[in-house]
């Protein structure tokens, strides 16, 4: 099975009942300990040759990934991040300099957004690999699949300087701007507009682009039966990035959510107060199609699949 | 680093504070969310080649022993298992008939614990591993750091099995008693015992049996700052196992714990109850070392080392 048929098939084990709210189509597993308190729990791993290359890959990048792509995935539940467990698998015993670039990277970009290490483990493995799992907390779990019609939709920041760092990698480029280095080796995770999103009680639904716009925003519509309808020129392209890498690249890390027309006031107010940019990019519909609209043409977006397994050929 | 000496620089960044109660030398991390509620944390992971040889090895045992590495850990501290997250890293696309053995084994022996899948997460990788993460809940977390001077020391099942198992493949024995496939292959993780210990407040300090008897002993008796007496001839040696299986064989997943002399009434009573057979071997000293004691001989048990960088060479 490929990586999608896999999730897909992994589904069916996958239980939910009174106190699992969520465990599938989400960025974490939701569960409710009380009246007012959820759990959220995500996993993600990092393996070499896959995810990253130490050819352009730091130890200290390494950390702050490992912690970034799963405090992503609280972010995008409206989660507060709690604890964190970590695996280490690799295939050579592990050398004091390796460690600590690694670890205090990990421990500094966990504790920036509130979460600390609290277990781990270490295995021998043919392959370096890193698993993450982190915990957090929320009063107001933010869903995929939320999102009404006529729904307005956002992203918390323009997009495509990762997947334009690893096109320039892929070229050879002789040089590569700070940016783009910066935004696929050291994302930054939205964990405190996530948070005041859930707070505020005003995200309708929300997923955080790991996979890329046109992907995540057809997850978000599959998990709410939608469709939506997308304005070209309002997308946000990162700098040194191009309108294909603000669309279909992935490892943006940018929050991706719908906000109702009634409350849009309120939204702008937020990021008044954040002192951010609010980046309005389409509407969703009820017909369960996604347009990219471009003066008077409308043409389907269609996601193009991220799969490990198709994008790496084997022996 | 060696394994052990990681695990010992790990540390370092362990957090323990109000809510972490625990994140160092014990089964679990342990989390208190409000009075009289704790959450387990564990993580283990399972990689080709180090834990598990496809030789031997069904997709069904894997399955179970995944779950039930885990589910171990989560008796030692007296919980109850509630939600798991399982990593895949895989060199190859999984096929239907893998998948579908690996997770219904895994299913079900979480299932048969109280708990469920909530989770998960497939990559690519060079080796296969699987890395699954189990939540429980207690109202009462038994430690490892809480044995104190006189307590007497108990194991719940006979030892050695998992052991001799791998001792006979490695000499290449022909036929392999079932029982040692059993044990090695399908571990039982003693959840309901853990669950009664910890319930009627009886055990003072508790571990589960994974990296061999002595060594176990050991980090109880490292954590409690204490030391003990071991009578050799009350070890319960597994059928078809020596005591060398029984002394310094891993993976037995038994409960090694220990109870006050107050208690052993009450604990009798348990395990009648149970119908088992309850295996008194030894004492805790106040004196920081541990002997073995046969006849009028005692001499230091000194614990073996269990480390995956140390047990297989590398090119």
């Amino acid at each position: 099975m490929l990586e999608q048929e896999w999730l897909f098939y992994l589904k069916k084990f996958l239980i939910e009942n009174e106190s699992v709210i969520k465990s599938k189509d989400e960025d974490c597993a939701i569960i409710k300990i009380n009246k007012n308190k959820y759990l959220l729990i995500t996993t993600d791993a990092l393996v070499e040759g896959v995810h990253f290359d130490l050819g352009y890959t730091s130890f200290w990048d390494l950390g702050v990934k490992t912690a970034s792509v799963n405090l992503s995935d609280i972010s995008a539940c409206g989660g507060e991040p709690k604890w964190a467990l970590l695996t280490i698998g690799s295939p050579y015993p592990i050398t004091k300099k390796f460690a600590d670039e690694f670890m205090k990277a990990l421990v500094k970009t966990l504790e920036k957004y509130g979460a600390v290490l609290v277990g781990g483990d270490t295995v021998k493995s043919s392959s370096l690999f890193f698993n993450l799992t982190l915990i957090g907390e929320t009063r107001n779990p933010v869903l995929r699949s939320t999102a009404r019609e006529g729904d307005l939709i956002f992203v918390s920041r323009p997009l495509g300087e990762s997947s334009a760092f690893l096109r320039l990698i892929k070229n050879k480029a002789e040089e590569i701007p700070e940016n783009l280095k910066k935004a696929h080796l050291q994302p930054e995770p939205e964990v405190e507009l996530g948070l005041l999103l859930s707070k505020e009680r005003i995200a309708t639904a929300m997923i955080d682009i790991s996979d890329g716009f046109a992907l995540d925003l057809w997850r978000l519509c599959q998990a709410s039966q939608k469709g939506a309808e997308i304005y070209q020129d309002k997308i946000p392209i990162g700098k040194d990035a191009t309108l294909e890498d603000a669309l279909f690249g992935g490892e943006d890390y940018a929050l991706l959510f719908t906000v109702s027309e009634k409350d849009i006031k309120k939204l702008e107010k937020i990021f008044q107060i954040l002192n951010r940019t609010l980046y309005f990019v389409g509407k969703i519909l009820e017909e369960k199609k996604i347009y990219l609209v471009k003066d008077s043409n409308r043409k389907e977006l269609k996601p193009r699949g991220f799969d490990h397994f198709v994008e790496i050929s084997f022996k």
